[in-house]
């Protein structure tokens, strides 16, 4: 696989309203994101409830979006568990199933606080897809995991040979400049934050992974477009709109439990979230939308 | 089950050299912990790296040391995860397998912010075993869920009819005597900091679930003996020779890293830590021991 | 000065309504505490909000309290800032004025991280005061200092010759027996959370500083009379009704917003915070007070 | 005052090796900030080690770096300190030496939890120098003060007739750009991280303050410059120069730590830091400077 140009949508997990797992917006799902010029889908990552999951239901959700990928759509399998064992049986299924490449977030429980120890996890997980480009998966406010990104692009050379980047979902933008900088800019460092991926694409990113892509990437490939060509002023206008849309995001409860009603209201019904995530209201996604509404959201693309 | 009076060891997970699952040092281990009047064992918990096993792994360790409980020596399962699912799925095995008891941090990944929904959370895993009383694991530096106590034991009363108390393992003493005296001492509430366990039995705790209590039982229940005799002044002494010891095992890996090379010393091999976990090496394990020596460790007991 | 022994109150700094300092009050202010067999006033502390004052009120405070010394009633001044220019052109006037001891808490300002560094300031602190004895005050919760107090204790010998003790205001009970353990307990060590004064007594605090000791010592000296007596139960029956107490106080805005409105309420009125700490609103007070006397608070002492 | 205009550099306080004040380098440190096109200093700040100085020493330096001031030079005093009435004073001795503004950073001992707390601590602040712009210092990491600036600018506008901006100097630049276009531009918004001033000059900033501007500025000008040529590429190249640089100041004690013995190589002899500040030893010193060296430090400007 070659670097990521564009954007991935951390996709949502669908859930029937009893809790189970839906497959069957998937077909729809990625039509939506192909139609909107997404280059992929990062699956079962925080967006995607990933760990809330069974295994089973993360191999079979792989299934089901691996069925959608394409030359110009790429599955990328989040493997990540609290478990080196369970990880790496993901990883051994995402090849075989023929994901494009994995990823593993720092693991949550007991998270190592030294870079060797933090590699030898990800080499162990990352063996178990030897023909899979891998993805470190770096974003210290949900894993713990807070190691320096340098130090182990520099340890994981040796040790991890299918190592392919970082989804870099952190705030030191020099950390990230200094990745994107290193070995030649050989490795695919993937800005991780949507409403401030201006400063993404000014330090040199060319790939992002964020979770308003599901649903306004034809914002966020007008300001890659404007940047691409120069005009910075009208990316930062448009980097305003994702802003200002963002706040009202935050304010009904971010990403993924905000994230959910708008998919609901575009067409694609990704259900509630799972236990023990919080669910905002009916009342307050009554008010979330008509805030939205005013903010000319569908005038945005 | 009645309240837990005395003793829990929060087990270690016994491992081969090469990282798989050791299963038979348990009789020996269990014989051990039983000699030491230890009443029973956490099993799968923090110490026992419990979330860095699979579920596979999990159930074949439960059923290995249900085999050693008896009358005096509970089994308590601890069946958290980062899944409803799976936690579920560990709690229905535990009572198929005739567990005494469950129990099961806060969820480590995307942790909960309001009491309500980490009530619904552990609502759905302990229902997973509606005969077996369910423990609460409040573990905050670890599971990173820090929501008020008394109130998730009043919001839990019409939702977990199993549940049983807390295993508290939290800095508040303000917090445990106040969980220890709702509803007129109807909870059983663990300590669980061994280094403080007089703290635990003058604010009213009956019982403790610690690492240390794997190999030093004989020095912590005379503590329990010396307290209840009214011999404070004795007890503060022997629980000195605790911190000084405790002191020692912080300085090489705290209570999981340090604790294996102690249960090796003492016969019981239970092989390295699982990756990510930090191995201390071959030479600090001999200053360790040195440490430890010149501290007449055994002659503690 | 011999160690503390019993009750120092971690005194209000009284304001006019205006915000001006009041000084009028000390006078019955200290008899009060007098009356109640508190054993000193800890001034210009947390309670006292005294990084909030300027040196120039400071030092009328200490003077103002001083005339109210005697040989039971000791006043220590804390003489804590981020300068240790303006500390110690506090401890001399302390020395100067004649209190009892002085006290500072780490710098807040660009807290060290290195235990010596913070030995330097300390001694540069105490120097000021050479005739004095100097407690450290080891609150890492408001100072954001945090380190081993037995290293502290150790470095200080040398360089600190006054130094006496410490007032410890941090949850590790494990690390206050220590301090209380080492050199022969030569080092005074404060106890410094109300709430949970028992587990204080049973580390072996004889000494212990607190905001509401200002209005309920009567409640506090019961639970050390009874501890000493060997009347655990009674110690714990009384240190519950505290922690009842403490329960509304936190929800009333804690310790300092929180104890104003009963001072007042007691007769001494020390007038609202000072900016930008927050006040409660009338309305407010008024629940309070309501909360307070459901739980028959003037039946305590 | 109009908006700033490029670079403020965040002074060093110079001492002698006794730790007293040394105001004599001023003349030749601020010749050497205008020779490098520097538009102002920023004076008693973090790097001015601001609060580990007495009132009457930052009086002295302010009035020290008042008569360097030209129109081409602001002099903008930094008056933050841990009392309303300290911070009020030093405002009013601002005004009354002529300084082209004031600012000061959220109060360090008992940081406001509310915005609205804030803001009356600010204007109680602002109001002893009525004619001077007052900038907020927005830094969490150093004042532990952690709110919204959008909701703090919309509640100071009533209260503090004289703000002029925030300097910022916090991770997210969402809510700066969001600060950046309140009110239709109005507020003036200073960016605070030297190694990433790219992306706060793609976020829309217009004006800089840090630390590294005492000695690189040449450097960061360029950036500045190819910046608004349009030159993004060599904009990069040139922040790539500031971040290899900054990486190793880092490792070194860091801005204040790591500044000062670079300004001595310069020529311009600070002194060291004051207590409990940690200085760096020489051998520490001597490897440093030879990792700047290899760095072609000198022909960066």
């Amino acid at each position: 696989m070659q670097k990521i140009n564009g954007l991935l949508a951390a996709t949502f997990t669908p859930f029937y309203k009893d809790g189970s797992l839906n497959l069957s917006v998937i077909p729809a799902y990625a039509k939506k994101l192909k139609e909107d010029n997404v280059t992929g889908a990062f699956i079962c990552g925080t967006t995607g409830e990933g760990m809330f999951l069974s295994l089973e239901e993360r191999k079979l959700l792989t299934e089901t979006w691996i069925k959608e990928q394409t030359d110009d759509f790429n599955i990328i399998v989040h493997v990540g568990t609290t478990s080196v064992l369970q990880s790496n049986d993901l990883a051994k299924h995402a090849q075989q199933t023929g994901a494009s490449a994995i990823s593993a977030m720092g693991p949550v429980f007991l998270p190592p606080s030294k870079t060797s120890d933090l590699v030898d996890f990800c080499a162990s997980v990352a063996n178990g897809a030897p023909d899979l480009p891998f993805y470190y998966y770096h974003i210290p406010t949900i894993s713990h995991v807070n190691l320096p990104m340098t130090e182990f692009l520099q340890a994981s050379k040796q040790k991890i040979p299918n190592l392919a980047g970082i989804k870099f979902t952190h705030r030191s933008m020099m950390e990230m400049i200094q990745c994107l900088r290193m070995d030649d800019g050989k490795w695919d460092i993937l800005h991780g934050f949507d409403e401030e991926l201006l400063m993404g694409l000014a330090a040199g990113a060319e790939g992002a992974v964020g979770s308003t892509y599901n649903y306004l990437a034809p914002l966020y490939n007008k300001i890659i477009k404007a940047f691409r060509a120069g005009n910075l002023q009208e990316a930062r206008e448009l980097q305003y709109k994702s802003i200002n849309f963002v706040e009202i995001l935050i304010k009904y409860g971010g990403g993924v439990a905000g994230g959910k009603p708008i998919m609901k209201f575009m067409g694609i019904d990704c259900g509630p979230l799972r236990t023990p995530a919080h669910n905002i209201s009916e009342d307050e996604t009554a008010n979330y939308l008509n805030e939205l509404r005013k903010l000319d959201f569908f005038g945005l693309d």
